[in-house]
């Protein structure tokens, strides 16, 4: 498993498209809770970000679809930490379909770290949240990368 | 305006994530509604899919999150596409809120035209699709990128 299992989930019927599978942009609402299962992962759970003002942006997400999702299916996400610095985080998700080996998605994501003041400010990670995202980044530095990463998009072989 | 106006939508509570505003894969959902829209304009629409089983599939999604969009915002998506050829579109997305020049998000899909079947096949274009593809790709030549497009995406200036 390319990463540390973060989410699971079970497929909703809402979110089924006309296809009669998983609609592309809820591969990346799963992804979001899977973001959402991170930030209580490092130390930045709901009650730490209503207490102090901080929180995470998404600034990127970039996902490649490779297989179809069934409402039959059972979701689980995977993450790695490709790199970090002392406020963004850039992370690598596996979504996976409970039992079967291959990915049918993966994506990488940028989080910026933010103070939701008046305004809304970059903000340094603290130092306890930054030693977390260290840790997770060394158990999951040995895992490779299980599909496409994050390249400009293009038509090739035309 | 950097595009074809293609969609339109106010945003719904049940998108308004705990930060105050549309969660990032809300975005993705908008621009998901978006591609259905260009799908209707391209003479793809869910009639023509049920009665042929041709369909497309997105394969690749890349969003850049530029500005937060809140629940009073309306959501207006302008279309461009950057290339297509027999089978694929690479198509550019902005997603602004209306009355706002700026866009709150841009982004990359690449879309696949297949045939559904017992198996899923790709499945080149009709004449009259790839017609009306080409027709929306010369009234969005002239309009130019509006954010930054689809890179490699990575750590910069740690």
């Amino acid at each position: 498993m390319a990463g540390v299992p973060i989410y699971r989930t079970p497929i909703l019927a809402d979110w089924i498209d006309y296809n009669g599978h998983l609609r592309d942009a809820y591969y990346g609402l799963i992804l979001s809770y899977a973001t959402d299962a991170l930030l209580d992962r490092i130390g930045l759970e709901a009650s730490y970000r209503e207490r102090t003002g901080y929180s995470l942006y998404t600034v990127e997400m970039h996902i490649h679809y490779l297989h179809e999702v069934k409402k039959s299916d059972i979701a689980v996400v995977t993450v790695r930490i490709i790199a970090a610095d002392h406020k963004r985080i850039h992370v690598a998700f596996d979504l996976l379909r409970e039992g079967q080996p291959e990915a049918a998605a993966t994506a990488e994501v940028m989080l910026l770290s933010v103070h939701q003041g008046p305004t809304v400010t970059t903000q340094p990670f603290a130092a306890e949240v930054r030693a977390a995202i260290d840790e997770l980044q060394r158990a999951s530095a040995a895992m490779p990368p299980s599909g496409p990463g994050s390249r400009r998009m293009e038509l090739r072989g035309r």
